[in-house]
């Protein structure tokens, strides 16, 4: 194994730590429970929180800022964040009028986010509420997962309700509305070329032949639903796409945001020739495209291959989307 | 070889495609001369062109935008853009003002650029002027460049000159001495931990072992300074480091920008790794540190590894850097 660490057990606070010197304004951390929050003044909003096991930056900590999360929860590698984290994240953000906690569905990541609110609660406060994301369409139950997993659909989650509570500062209760109606609007699925290596097993994470593919394939390298030999892009893309189209449906007259993700160890350049195909499909389809999203969003280490989702769009979704975000993974 | 491509042949066409298609109101495409090029309007501003092999996405199509380029000529991987490619984007998006080439130093992108040059003064216009960018403090010669070669440091140099010619509508020779004086205060150097492999080939560039690093390594996978065997981050990354301080040098009391820029095929969470260490670095040093930049900029397909840039600030630049920069490659 060669990667960019010092030890393994030091992969996420070194991380965390490189986060907050490069954004000393914005971030502060508390690392010993690998909390990630916003330094910036912000009042009269319900504060949002998102955690998950580490190893899919930028999410979730590299979204932390002003029109998206008010902090992370970052795990140790593909491991959910402890009890006790989740519960000062809280009281750290809360400006009296609540929290929401935006949860993929992994089963140890609900488990945790579900007693921390009873914690809260037990303790009298924060008010928080939860909403669980499971756009992944490629299997009902996994490894780690009771349903379906929760995937990079989350991302327009994150903007869309972000973006309502520093704008519009509406309550909890309608937050969490919206946060379920971007969930039920959003679907993905994903494959892998090449599996992901965690710096602690140090050796890859599931064994895939040289001309193979894993098609549907989970964040933390959890079987999907086929494996295939590995084929033209346009072939790859087409299936994926397909079985995203189909799940909700998306239809003719439909308006979409499209999300290209890479899974971390894939270059840019070839997320575009898969969006080209995307955009293609979707055309043949009319279904219009208002906004196309193509980079390294919500990842697996070093894992080679992308998943593409789309969100059926309403008015308020691309109000949402368009409003601007100031978050610590940018270019310029 | 497993890449989410078609053939070979068509990887750079059909990237280019989907670059457009995901930008449809902010960028123009000449496919068969594989120029990309501003939608938008825009006046009395002199125009900036780079170009390069493609592979290093997303340097150099993916920053053709309000405040930074306004086009890019793209070559197959790794080999320069044509002649008459250079020639036809010069006369596209010159608005009477001029043509700035800004150029990173390598042999083939230099000598085709200046017969464009000699071929649009031969034709009577548009006026062009070019400024070599040559920020690799590894080596002084490689296999394709005579001098030091241009790396990531360049992003620094379209970003501040983008935004000069943009904002301030300075005149062609004003504004290739702002070119020249950041290519002077920036210095770079990276290093791999795997080749790259590319799509015409199939397999790695050059060998490394399972245990060993290239120092210094070229953008197309160039012998840099030396290998070594594989090293805890801290170590590499302080050696990459020292030797952009030294050169310049950059000293106590100087205020820089920190560049830390992924290869194509390592994780941003090591690149934030890097980041935390570099700026430890420069803490300890009194050097200040303005802003610090990390991400993919200026990549080597899927090489695994990353570079180290620093540029010495003046008030100038502080301001151009800061300006905002409207650019195909974006988060949200």
């Amino acid at each position: 194994m060669k990667k960019i660490i010092n030890k393994p057990d030091d992969v996420v606070n070194e991380m965390l730590k490189g986060l907050v010197l490069a954004n000393p304004e914005k971030l502060s951390a508390v690392y010993d429970k690998r909390i990630i929050y916003r330094k910036d003044p912000y009042l009269n909003k319900v504060a949002i929180i998102s955690g998950s096991g580490s190893g899919h930056e930028p999410d979730q900590a590299f979204y932390v800022g002003r029109g998206m999360l008010d902090a992370a929860c970052a795990g140790p590698v593909f491991a959910a964040p402890t009890l006790d984290a989740i519960v000062d994240a809280a009281k750290i953000v809360d400006r009296g009028r609540g929290v929401l906690f935006l949860v993929k569905n992994y089963t140890g990541d609900r488990a945790n986010f579900e007693m921390a609110s009873e914690m809260l609660e037990f303790e009298g406060g924060p008010n928080v509420d939860t909403v669980i994301i499971n756009d992944d369409v490629a299997v009902k139950d996994s490894t780690y997962t009771a349903g379906r997993r929760g995937v990079a659909g989350a991302m327009f989650v994150y903007k869309i309700v972000g973006a309502k509570s520093e704008e519009e500062g509406v309550n909890l209760a309608s937050l969490k509305k919206l946060a379920m109606e971007v969930n039920d609007n959003v679907r993905s699925m994903g494959f892998a070329l090449k599996s992901c290596t965690t710096p602690a097993k140090g050796s890859p994470t599931f064994d895939l032949g040289d001309d193979e593919i894993e098609m549907g394939v989970g964040l933390h390298g959890e079987p999907g639903r086929q494996r295939l030999k590995h084929m033209p892009a346009n072939q790859i893309i087409k299936k994926i796409t397909d079985s995203v189209i189909e799940d909700l449906p998306f239809i003719c007259g439909d308006e979409v945001a499209v999300m290209i993700n890479g899974l971390g160890g894939t270059p840019i350049g070839e997320l575009y020739i898969a969006a080209g195909i995307v955009l293609d499909m979707l055309k043949d389809l009319k279904i219009k495209v208002f906004k196309t999203y193509v980079n390294n969003f919500c990842t697996s280490l070093d894992m080679e291959g992308c998943s593409v989702s789309l969100l059926k769009l309403n008015e308020e979704f691309k109000r949402l989307l368009e409003s601007p975000a100031d978050i610590p993974v940018r270019y310029f």
